[in-house]
């Protein structure tokens, strides 16, 4: 007989998508054998807005329990194609970024060393550099699809410090964490400082789309994964990159945003690409409604998972 | 002088759309020269996950008090054209689900007897399927067309009930409700637990179109239109077949579905067609925000009530 | 070094109190040692209005878990003075009644046979039930005191079962589960249906006060504690006893309740009665804001534990 | 066999406590027989902050429905004790408040033509200056109960309009409505414009008492009891009077007010006082959370309507 | 260094979008040498349904505090391209709806003489009339841009008042405040009183476009450019006429309205065009969530300012 | 005439209490002459758990705006008797805590310069030790009296900082900001991590009482402001003292907390008392319902502004 649909109740535990936990840190051997890691990443001490996102790792996985694992699209049984585990969370200290984003690297280190992917749930947009540091160590230069209302290439100069959500692929790019070329920034449409916001990108041969010039994301999705080729792909997902009516739960939302529709299509079309690893980020949960933003999260990550599950190994 | 429009706040009551009530239960006597019966179910009583679409009626009837009766894009005034009553709550036993099945079919039946249409306001899923026998019985087998995220076509092995929200179509099939090719399944979206899921219905040469899949409204509706010829029709509306910004007041919201314009523009390319009856189901009050899924519910029985009134009889 | 207060962070898992799980369903060895077992019941089959608190366990553990563990009133290490599990959830059927009251029976025999106390966190006041039925098996008629807004020895007549969240109480009194003079219900006040209501917990030698005749808990409590003596004592509480306002999530609130301040009171003046169990039910997250109910819940639970690390063994 | 507590579930519609529904207007005749007319006021044109109270009346009715009829505390059946009905709403013109205040008092005065009492949901608290007016017509001057954050006698200087939600009892007063030495405030305590605020009330030997000088409401019941004799007594509650915390869905809160508890002992401790109608205004849905503020009026309307049912006549 | 983004936190106060205050009031000499001022308008003295959208200027302001200034797509640093102040809120009479347009006239009329445009955020759709009245006055007859759910064109017959949120267009026709040929409603979608209800815009050459029947807004825009020529434009935008998903925040909200990205791309495609001034109303903070509707009425006139900027002088 | 009540609507900025503003930072001379400042503090960079607190002072503001200057109680017209002024925000580096501590100890230092009293609105608890170190250093050692939930006397050690929302107190006491025997500290409940938490502030003379042990806050008072005598008296409020039905919106809530009319007669009774500063904290807008912690926490500021008042000078 059929594992019922409702055993998660059994648990009262509520891992993401019901999957077996594990429980590592920086200990590569516990995950032998295992091809992706959900992590947790409660941290939000790199907002300089609205914070809250250290929340949403508790709620993400509570709404994902009821996700049945056979994804009808790309027709495959996600966690059965894919051997998963929830390697709980990363626990930062709150007060100390610096510390905070060197055991994040250490811990995503330790899947990498056990050639796992992660797949990471935040926490603010500050976690994704230290995720890009370990997967660059562990691949090389990375391609990045980046969803988002924001460039996220900020300095530091307004806030008092160069590490902040605003901007992981700045230095992304000045420490050649990514490959030339092949960052493509989709759903950027928040008003910016001044003209130049988009140089540092631009200059990298980068690209970048705003809501309003994506227009069928199927064609996109072919034409990235013709540029990606065989790079090893990371793919970040600010959920502000979606509209704030299917993202309410976010601490910078921007009117005119991408609707999951959107960006379920683009994900679907790299089907064939090689993912490395992905982040959902920016879900502040105090801020939402009815689950919407938490429930879209779990959602972008199982369709990431799909992704991989497809590509297999 | 023309009606006040806030003449439904002498009232205090709430019918829907300010209609005249008739309490009739199963006295088809009372329905005699009326055309559509709007019947309240609050029942939840076959809901797995989140339940509370049992309160559904009483929102929907107080925000649709405002609606104004004449519909600019069919260019009728419905309740002029349509003579209908709000025929009051089905008092369904919350803890007698066989029993509920009864009673509301029989409620059903004296509608039909009356040759009045029955427009249905859930409660949740499980109650569509004592409504599909109760009109089977009265003009054969009967086309649907279903907007849902979910297929509805489960067994009862998962919950330890073979009726519950998520089987009415598989009884409806088994039970030779449904004309063979005549299921049309639009909004289908949720993962499944097994491959097999939509064997039943492909089988029954059904028709399961994702949001991803839907290109433009019209042009199905014109396909279906063709397709349903004279046959009896209904249609059922589980709300969460539209996307949970629009309607977030339901109990298993799935992201990227469709958008209420996408599902008014099909209702509306179907006039023409026999519509014999319908149902809006699975909204949850408890978990809406600014009665957003109740107007949502009333706008969309109030598209229904066109249909029918452009039918005529 | 002091165990971080952000340790539970690492987990991503949120038992009751972060305390070690243990997943037993009846399985009595596994609880060999253990004094206290914290079981959440996520069931809502017994609600006559609004439901919803089948989701309850799942949030009063969240946010359980930065409650420290020294308790500054008693002055006693709760958690080092008693050994406690979170024994995960019992796995319901939902549709299924019978089934439901009997699994639950057998999974709380399964904790007093390894000679522990269940703390349960419900659901509704149905699954209190089961729960006395298993007490009282091993420990002889109980004592009890009962925190609501209504009687709950209402009679089946109603609502076609008579078996629902409304008549617990009748059943544990027609079944011989209470000791006679030992029941003791406090913040009742809900209007009755009939002048009678009162008749079988009067005629039982129970004792009813509504929150306008409670004087001051701490004099209650010493008169309890004389009353109860030793006799085995189980603690049931709905929180619609508790006034709407600091427990708004809850499907039959009614005003005028009880403070949180008197209900505490009222408990920690049992401290050295012989608690046996307790319950805390009808918590209805959908329902509530901030998570004041979840959080009220899990106090109230942490508060009983209190009395049993006092009584100790 | 009792009448089943689901059964206000077969209209669908909520009359208030699933009264028997009379729609009448100024028509006296057709209220011969009753004894007590709830009546909904959905009219806020005379609030000079929040509005929104005009939705009260759908609210209250709704909440009202699961309301048993039997006064625990009195031990009487209020509805077999009392001939009630629901009036349904008065239809105020909502731009016209010259005439939304002579209608009202027409519909009031049909109500006491007919020796009924009205029992009044507002609606903000500008409606009760006509109500007051035709109970005095009816009945003399009255002793006034008035339980409100505020003194509501301020003039119409700062709005430029005499007549608004901050004077009914100013033009009360002015008016010769109320009986000397008979008019009674309890929860006062914002903070006032200028010193002389109480002014009015003292010089008319009112009494003004704010939640920090109530000590036991029991004693206030008995003295007001003794002090308002046999003259005809009207009881108006402005829900701000109570705690926001009690009471969140009000257009202009006050901390530190009333509790439910301290205002129903009042109510309880009056039962022996000649009342001639009642009313509970300023109740804002839109601001209210759970319908804790609803249930409230619902709940203190049942109060008044039980003391008219211990007066009989 | 480029100043502080947080450099608004200073002040603790929210001018809209930080821009420097002028109260002013009707002196026109304090806005000398300013091209655009933004007004407030809390007045919903003119609302049929849910009232509230007083208070939106105080939120939209909030939320505005964040909005950098250089538009992305069109390439301009509109703050540095228009010298435009926050001039605080028009401060009318609540009850005295002929004194409060008299009032409003005024002020705009102070803004349009010192040749700056109003961006005005309302308050209620009845504000509108005095606008267009002052405006029509500077430049003569207006093309209007109108975006909106509902016509705007009733009569008074209903509500007692010509002049209320339903009217302001009936009244600008019939006043010749409008060019012939060059009123545009676009978004209108909810049902009609009669079938006559488009006769009077269609009778003075306007357009009407549902939701329904915008195919792209890009093309419209680049009509409308055309048609409306060297004309003064006006643009009012209710922000109903955007689907309530994305404005819950709305008294007379309506299923199946414009995206925000719809709207957007509308707004941008009239570059080139005369805009002299332009509103957003019907923000309705207390049935906002996230602060959505506030945001993106703060979006929608930073569009409008972008307009202006373009336009230079 | 007196000034209209809505005359704040004119500005549509919101600075407290409608007082004038003054924007100065650290020079004292902008200060002359004014003898209370109230200043918020938008910085929550030391929350340990749920943070948001960083608005607060926008909506203490907003809902601030309505308050009158007439203390009923006091008999004192606050804003007459005492010269008050709104200085604005203090701008705080989100990421750079000990730069945030040194500047807001120097924005203090500019208010005691100028023999003005500061009144804090947070902002977290974390605040309040730069507060204290700018008053000892104008008044010497200070009394305390500090409503809060927890201690806020621990140590580093768990977080990684010794200078979060946890510590200012011992930090207080540790520098010899406060005089000996003069902290008391009263609503704490929470319970601890450790038996010693409260040795601190017991071996430093200070006294500690639970929301259990306080008998009569008016007694309280008496005895509180014998013990004071003529000391300098700083008071501190956070939130989360005062029950979470009270005060909703709050990181750290904590049930049986004190009723805001506890806190008030405690305040009220301290009439005569050298009161040199006081600050509320920890209010966290995102969780808050209809404004009530604001409003809670806007009526405590104008409680000790009654205070500075009656005091005068």
């Amino acid at each position: 007989m059929q594992q019922p649909a409702f055993a998660y109740v059994r648990h009262g535990q509520t891992p993401f998508f019901r999957l077996p936990t594990r429980d590592v840190g920086v200990d590569a051997e516990a995950y032998r054998g295992i091809q992706a890691v959900l992590l947790g990443v409660p941290y939000d001490g790199g907002c300089t807005h609205h914070p809250g996102a250290r929340f949403a790792p508790y709620h993400v996985r509570r709404v994902s329990a009821t996700t049945q694992s056979f994804h009808p699209s790309h027709r495959i049984d996600v966690f059965q194609a894919l051997r998963c585990v929830d390697g709980g969370n990363a626990a930062l200290p709150p007060f100390a970024p610096a510390m905070a984003r060197e055991i994040l690297q250490q811990e995503i280190g330790a899947i990498t060393s056990a050639r796992a992917r992660p797949f990471v749930v935040g926490g603010d947009h500050s976690i994704t550099l230290p995720v890009l540091r370990a997967l660059a160590e562990a691949h090389g230069p990375l391609a990045v699809l980046h969803i988002d209302a924001h460039l996220d290439t900020s300095t530091g100069e307004l806030w008092g410090d160069a590490f902040h959500h605003g901007t992981p692929f700045r230095h992304a790019i000045e420490e050649g964490l990514l490959a030339r070329d092949a960052l493509v920034q989709v759903g950027i449409r928040a008003p910016w400082g001044t003209p130049e916001e988009d140089a540092l990108v631009k200059g990298y041969g980068g690209r970048i789309l705003s809501p309003f010039e994506l227009q069928d994301p199927r064609t996109l999705a072919r034409e990235l994964r013709g540029h990606f080729g065989g790079r090893p792909l990371y793919v970040s997902i600010d959920v502000d990159g979606i509209d704030p009516s299917f993202a309410p739960g976010t601490g910078t939302p921007v009117p005119c945003g991408l609707t999951p529709r959107e960006v379920t299509s683009l994900l679907r079309g790299l089907a064939g690409c090689r993912l490395v690893g992905m982040d959902v980020v920016e879900v502040c949960p105090a801020l939402d409604h009815a689950d919407l933003t938490s429930l879209l999260a779990a959602h972008l990550i199982f369709e990431g998972l799909a992704l991989a599950a497809l590509a297999g190994e």
